[in-house]
């Protein structure tokens, strides 16, 4: 069946928030290609189609993608869906000064620290159903498949939902993950506007939030003793090996950094292509070496701009300012940094050649994490027993696990994601595919448990 | 004497309206660098500095520029003072229902076409005191001399002010001399919305106007025999030739052409760097192609992409979409064209290449117009009988002179302006070199009353 003929009418959005109006069923598209037999042992596919159909409708957009950034009132909506879900599964609810959501059941060892799983559900504008809610709902299915089946975990388990991880707003990323441990740098932050001029501090205070909270989230000792997420794999390799799930090796750090070039805006018609200081033509030659910099290291490596803003922005006027980002990742930390440098070298090399002011900050600069020998035997056996073939795989992606990382054993399970497509309205991941990742990700706690 | 010395205190600009309080002299510097011998033969420099200094005041900013956007209270203020300097020099005067305001004295032979001049009071956000004004003031001045001297002038001469030149408000520009040559699309018109999404009806409303008048002021049959403007250079050419004047041999014409790259949003970090759709990187090298398409071509012309829009814009998304505007102007119509057709066939080079989906929109093609060779004439004749060289000099920009100079003969005298700046508060034009190109348009327009 296509999506298409499961649409009824179209919406608007308008400042992020959706329209009513749109009709767009994804637990029915779900629902259309799933094989039942994967509805066992405590896992349920339906429930899982019916809560990503739930929370798509959360920001749901003409494209039939999703539109639920960072420190809107729809991450928060979202959140508050699957508190009430949390409750409805017995588990103990919080939400810390971050916003990050934690879903707890005690356990019959409530005082050790505990297994832990869970994603985020904000998402990029125009982004898709699946990059985040999937890793949130099938931690809390590992929860409801033990409530169906009446088993009480030895030690506690805590589902979480991270703020913000994809930063959109603030051009940051992973905000909720980075607070709770410890790696958000509070005098910075408070410095960042968005788009509009609008403070940190008052965009905050749109969904009733504090700067202070952001601090008290801070945990001294994470409490957690270890961290698997779930998340679609946003590459082919899954897809070209015909595989469900795959085991994550190591998460590629990435590094930001903004580049603002200052030349000289004027007037379009009068003045000479030999006299111009034109910043967009000096960021269009940094863009291009960007391009083919990673190559240059590693086979690994990737860099983008993905977001860019001309001053003043006027047809007719020679750009003065032009504002971007570099996204620059690998999964060696030295062949990363090494790209960062080659760039940073090139922009300087431009603004010099080309006669404009060049300012270079860097942004984020998070160090790759390798997923312990431990936590992959344990993949690894899980595996075995479903008879899986194993599949390792890289995450250019940082991840909230990769925060976690820097202080307890974490693993990820990536799924099967459609033409490798996320942060798009196309990311698809099958209904089968969720279901068994939820399968997975319960039998690698249900080890964790045990050890 | 340095500007700031004059400063007695700031004001803040809001919305375009001038708050009161700042203290400015534009008079009194004006008149600090001026050679009192140009005060002859009924031009006086000190009642042009008089005359710059009382327009300044309206819309002056802290930064001692002016904001003068057309359709504002402020462009209708800068009128009605000069339409009653136009009645004190003898002169009849109209607005039409564009806006447009003409001083007329009828002269002998008050049934024949008018010989004119004038420019536009409109300036763009923290433009500059001379783009405009000069123009008005110089064929207002001509006028004066003739009060002065007690000469009536053989046929009609008409001072003319039109709106809206610049276009800052609704990214059009020309507005009052295209709605009277018949050039303005009123269908177009009346889609348009300003930056606050206030419609063209709506704001011509806050300044008494109405949409009929702009279809009226449209004229058969101009009624205009040769038409003069001064205007400031706007580039460094008479500059760097130590030249009070110049003469413009041709005015660019600008072609404008949207050009829209897709490709395919995906995320940064795990789309290898060989399995990308980036539009963003083939608007660039675009960009890097445009920048030297001109030369392939002419000395003359110029290329410049002033406004670009990346989609979706996040830092972590490779850009699925980019909308970009080229400004292609040269004062040929045929080495534009090629050079417009030239940038049109690499952009879809590029699409191919790239395997992204290219759209391309002519936006706007304006003729350039060639000054004819009799009004090049009479110019020339004035500069050898004032014994100043003469610098031939093309316009990149528009100006109204070139909507009349489709139907009649035009031509413009440029003023040296400093360090070629123009919309910016630093815009300058000396007192002198101002007198000077007084003196120059007006025995051009007795030349013109003679033929």
């Amino acid at each position: 069946m296509n999506n298409i003929n499961l649409v009824k009418n179209y919406i608007k959005i308008e400042k992020g928030v959706a329209i009513l109006g749109v009709q767009y069923d994804l637990e029915k598209v779900l629902l259309s290609d799933y094989n039942q037999s994967w509805s066992h042992n405590g896992v349920s596919g339906e429930r899982i189609a019916k809560r990503l159909g739930d929370l798509s409708k959360i920001g749901l957009t003409s494209q039939h993608g999703v539109s639920r950034v960072g420190f809107s009132p729809l991450e928060q909506q979202a959140k508050e869906l699957v508190m009430n879900w949390m409750r409805d599964a017995g588990m103990s609810v919080i939400q810390d000064g971050a916003g990050n959501v934690v879903g707890r059941i005690a356990g019959l060892n409530k005082d050790a620290d505990s297994i832990a799983s869970g994603s985020h559900v904000d998402s990029v504008p125009e982004g898709g159903h699946f990059d985040g809610p999937l890793g949130v709902i099938t931690a809390l299915e590992v929860a409801e498949s033990w409530k169906d089946q009446g088993i009480t975990p030895t030690k506690p388990y805590e589902v979480y939902i991270f703020t913000d991880e994809e930063g959109t707003r603030f051009n940051g990323g992973l905000t909720g993950s980075r607070a709770m441990t410890g790696a958000l740098d509070m005098e910075t932050q408070v410095t960042l506007k968005d788009a509009d001029g609008f403070t940190f501090e008052e965009v905050l205070a749109t969904t009733g939030k504090k700067l202070e909270g952001f601090t008290q989230a801070k945990r001294e000792n994470l409490g957690i003793e270890r961290f698997i997420e779930v998340h679609i794999e946003q590459g082919k390799k899954l897809e070209q090996a015909n595989l469900s799930v795959g085991i994550v090796k190591g998460i590629a750090g990435p590094s930001w950094t903004e580049i603002i070039y200052e030349g000289k805006a004027g007037h379009a018609g009068n003045t000479p292509m030999d006299d111009r200081q034109d910043a967009l033509t000096a960021a269009c030659e940094l863009i291009l070496y960007i391009e083919n910099a990673p190559l240059l290291v590693s086979t690994t490596g990737v860099a983008t701009v993905g977001k860019m803003q001309v001053e003043p922005n006027g047809a007719n006027v020679i750009p003065g300012k032009v504002t971007l980002i570099t996204d620059i990742r690998d999964i060696e930390e030295h062949s990363r940094d090494q790209i960062v440098s080659n760039v940073v070298n090139k922009a300087q090399e431009i603004a010099t050649s080309r006669n404009v002011e060049v300012t270079i900050t860097e942004k984020m600069r998070t160090a790759p994490v390798p997923i312990g020998d431990e936590m992959t035997r344990i993949l690894n056996s899980v595996f075995d027993e479903m008879k899986i073939n194993k599949q390792y795989l890289v995450s250019g992606a940082g991840h909230d696990a990769m925060m976690l990382g820097a202080h307890i054993p974490v693993a990820m399970i990536f799924t099967r994601s459609k033409d490798g497509v996320s942060h798009n309205p196309a990311e698809w991941t099958t209904l089968t595919d969720c279901t068994i990742s939820a399968h997975v990700l319960k039998q690698a706690i249900e080890k964790c448990m045990e050890q």
